[in-house]
């Protein structure tokens, strides 16, 4: 299984935001809603192997299971109106405890050290940075857990905590790219075997 | 210069559109924001060599130049105002005369015959398609210019100006992607000169 793992620094972490403005009102919530989008959608299609995890403030980590998601759609306001509903829901979330907030989306109160510790079980940590090695001298992993930060760079501690877990740091290619973006040539990546099956 | 054309089957024609329902409301006009999002942005940088333009309803063609651009912010809510913007202007595009309606942003009256025959002036045209040729087997021009459609499928009519004046035409992968993530990949293809630079 593929998995995506997206920092959100600013992003809310309580319902009380307006779907008008996803960007400055809700600390760039547009960003992780285009990386659910990038992380699921085909053409008229869902990746249904699939997993993908946000994590709000370093507070609550909200769990997208392609298999599961029955009411994503891929524009960016549906999806933030999906993340809200989940955070209204926040009082649920007791210890590390997942609730269902709508099909397939589960809201917990982790943060990222929590987060990163489920996915080292299950599956290979690789972190997407500038400076990692080019992505095809790297024999991808069989489950690949990709750690990516939104509009800004990891911080000290996250940045720590990955050279602790991930088994490759790697880059796309020589420009800096939007972690939605990122998440598309990363999927394209694997879903031509390394750019050799078309 | 590397270009991008997307038809916009469904798109509105006109401004009546409320930016809170951009996809049944608005004829998918999130698709082609995402496009516009994917075809400028790079983390914390635009690129300035790239032109896009968005054929709306086969009638009108609004042209997006990098180099110009100023007021373009990655969510799809503003890219839709600036489209909303433009099209409140739509009765000043005169002939084939262009408008600009915010810097950056042209509005002509053109449908996708007269806007390929712009693009076929100034570079090669290479049509993106499922059917085509793995990328890494063609040679990538050197001013390409990329054809994609929305969530439709090419016309029977746009297909058949695309089989006169593509040069090339090509698939990105075993998986149909949509828009803007194939203009993701089509610039991460070009980034790396094919995955060769990283």
């Amino acid at each position: 299984m593929r998995q995506f793992i997206v920092i959100g620094h600013d992003a809310p972490a309580d319902p009380d935001f307006s779907l008008d403005d996803l960007t400055g009102g809700a600390g760039r919530l547009d960003v992780l809603c285009r990386c659910v989008n990038s992380t699921f959608f085909l053409s008229h299609a869902i990746r249904e192997d699939v997993r993908c995890r946000l994590v709000l403030r370093d507070e609550f980590t909200l769990r997208f299971e392609g298999s599961e998601l029955r009411r994503l759609n891929p524009d960016e306001r549906s999806t933030a109106a999906l993340i809200r509903k989940a955070l209204e829901r926040r009082d649920e979330a007791i210890g590390h405890a997942e609730v269902e907030t709508s099909p397939g989306v589960y809201l917990s109160r982790k943060g990222f050290a929590a987060t990163l510790d489920d996915a080292v079980r299950e599956g290979t940590v690789v972190e997407l940075h500038e400076e990692g090695n080019p992505v095809v001298d790297v024999e991808p992993p069989e489950d690949p857990v990709f750690v990516l930060s939104d509009h800004r760079d990891f911080a000290e501690r996250e940045a720590a905590l990955l050279a602790e877990t991930a088994a490759a740091r790697v880059r796309l290619g020589p420009k800096r790219l939007h972690a939605d973006h990122a998440i598309t040539v990363a999927h394209n990546y694997l879903d031509t075997g390394g750019y050799a099956r078309y």
